[in-house]
């Protein structure tokens, strides 16, 4: 298999769409790329072909065995869930320009990037997960993506604080109880806007820790993953991070739109969906083994480090168990390497002693507010927020 | 100016280097990369190019405005330096197959990469940086590569501590004063083996810190950082983290290579290198701005967020503060993002109001021992361990 990959994400970070635009495409058919395989969608074709599961052109998830054990998940690794296809590359060509209108404060006001760079800095690390990460882990097979583990990545931010910004400009408007973001997808033509805009209201509660970012990984941040501007929410579902985002409200109700009103929202099996259910937000504690997995093959006997990942979602992670009986028996697991505060993951190893035989590896994280990571899933219809020990084990062969 | 990039890391990185070389250096040719600019060479065209100054085929540095704000540094933009032209890629095809001797320890073994996998795990932030970075600004023009800033990066590996592989196999010989690694690379004909071996003899108390890596970022480490397996040696300057590593033996004299003996030694300017000098070993406290910069062009003038990074070589930074006229008055400036431990740059951001004018922009920081990093640089023949805050400094106009 030959693999080659265009240099579309170079082109974005710098602003030449029209050349990437030019490439598009056309790159992976002319290169070869293997015909079992969905090609990676010209925005996002800078990532590792080998490391990524394409679902769809807006779905694409890591393979499990191609996480690290390093902490930060590299870009070219992460995962993509999109709400509807990404704007135009133009819209990286000047990054500075990009304004975003902040409204529902004392003095309302649009901010280019360049002012908001001027305006402060702070860098977080922290976990992005899509609320539907483990739904391919539910028997009922719940409309939408099928995720195992890898809608997820520890990544890491820099951008203003929103604290910061509201201060500036005469803080949040008496009786607000949202902070509303927006974000700048072109809408498809001739539909209702409320039933396909990305809009999302969260408790004010998610001002404290939140960014307007413009930087993850060391990088502008590429078009796949929300640039020139995203809203990034610490310890929130993926979704709740707005891309694009164009416009920051503080408001005294929740958006009208339908990925706020019916969207993530966590529904009884065969129940509807509708704003009076609980909605997607905050994530829970969790974690997972990224090695040894069934798909490397046999286990050698002997020594073997069991290691993966382990978070609190808004808490921080305070410990974590592997089992490698399937859950009869759990031992206490080592953090590993540096801790980038309570939003990221931490790299877990246990040092196993395994002769041959068959093992179901397991792993139980435990978060500062005393929550366990639960044995059993969360049913409910839109296969959100899986956060089971059970589900994420994994079965390997030992000689 | 179009950029096109093959995928040649990807393609290290699976182990079809056939298919790699297949495509090579043609690629840029073909696609038209810009003729003003040197082309990255093969081995490491999946950089940036945009964000690397190409030296010459071994001496790749990463453009000071580059430098994003979130402490790691992504792999596409890091530097690199090489000794010798790094192995063939054909070595990345089965990673887990690389064979490392240990001697001068109780039992000396050769184990595999596999091996090493199985015997532990840890993983550390660190950072990397060439021994001659800030050699660009010796007015006595050193030889070797002018590098400005631009010759180091924070990165986290992971791998195997050293100290873990010594007691497996029964401790370091009595008698033994130095931890000696020998480089992979495939040396030149017809040249007496000593004159070009990478191989660094370094002190006992380099082992308490230091790893076996095969992952850098969250990816197996390139062919381009070492892989399959680098020695780390964290706090060290680059030559000592000794990449494709196949020999590590704890020696009661130093290695006779010339890379130790003479190359590498703080030599009086217009003096002879030689064993007698000191070695280039352990890294000082040092910080840079990363904007603005000259570059960027004029600085909107009002509030003005100046950032950089700073690390504490050996010990961790504990602080840093910033003048905007030349060092005549500092202020303390303040830590942003997380803590990646004591090896790690932390990044610093400074929140200044400025009037229309010129200004020059200096950092100047201090490690936990109290040193602080010095207004000069120490003169020396090579050109080595510039800390100076003074050349460091940039000059930026505000309106």
């Amino acid at each position: 298999m030959r693999i080659l990959e265009s240099n579309s994400r170079r082109l974005m970070l710098k602003g030449t769409a029209a050349a990437m635009s030019a490439v598009g495409m056309a790159g992976w058919a002319k290169l070869g790329f293997a015909a079992d395989a969905k090609p990676l969608p010209g925005y996002a074709n800078w990532k590792i072909p080998g490391d990524i599961i394409v679902h769809s052109s807006n779905t694409l998830e890591t393979k499990r065995s191609a996480y690290g054990s390093s902490v930060i998940t590299p870009s070219d690794q992460l995962y993509v869930r999109n709400n509807l296809p990404p704007p135009d590359p133009a819209i990286l060509e000047n990054r500075d320009n990009w304004a975003i209108a902040i409204s529902g404060v004392g003095k309302p006001v649009t901010y280019t990037l360049a002012d908001l760079k001027s305006m402060g800095l702070e860098t977080t690390a922290m976990v992005l997960q899509c609320s539907g990460n483990g739904r391919g882990f539910f028997p009922s097979k719940p409309s939408g993506t099928p995720w195992k583990v890898g809608a997820a990545g520890c990544v890491i931010w820099s951008g203003v604080p929103v604290r910061d910004v509201v201060k500036a400009v005469g803080g949040i408007k008496a009786g607000a109880k949202y902070m509303t973001g927006t974000g700048g997808e072109v809408l498809p033509q001739g539909l209702d806007p409320l039933s396909v805009i990305v809009e999302r209201s969260l408790p004010l509660a998610a001002v404290e820790d939140a960014l307007l970012a413009w930087e993850m990984n060391g990088e502008p941040i590429s078009l796949a993953h929300g640039g020139p501007l995203r809203l990034i929410v610490p310890g929130y579902t993926g979704v709740n991070n707005i891309k694009y985002i164009k416009q920051l409200s503080f408001t005294e109700q929740e958006t009208k739109a339908n990925i706020m009103s019916h969207g993530y929202r966590i529904t009884p099996v065969g129940g509807t969906a509708g704003p009076d259910l609980p909605s997607v937000l905050e994530m829970s504690v969790k974690s997972w083994i990224n090695s040894p997995l069934p798909e490397d093959g046999v286990v050698r006997a002997g020594r073997v480090q069991i290691h993966g990942v382990a978070f609190g979602g808004v808490h921080a992670v305070k410990g974590v168990e592997v089992s490698v009986d399937g859950g009869k028996s759990w031992s206490a697991a080592r953090f590993v390497g540096p801790d980038l505060g309570k939003y990221a993951w931490r790299q877990f190893v246990f040092d196993a002693n395994l002769k041959a035989g068959e093992y179901q590896l397991a792993s139980r994280a435990t978060d500062t507010s005393g929550a366990v990571q639960p044995e059993a899933r969360f049913e409910n219809a839109g296969g959100f927020n899986n956060t089971s020990w059970m589900d994420h084990s994994v079965k390997v062969s030992v000689a």
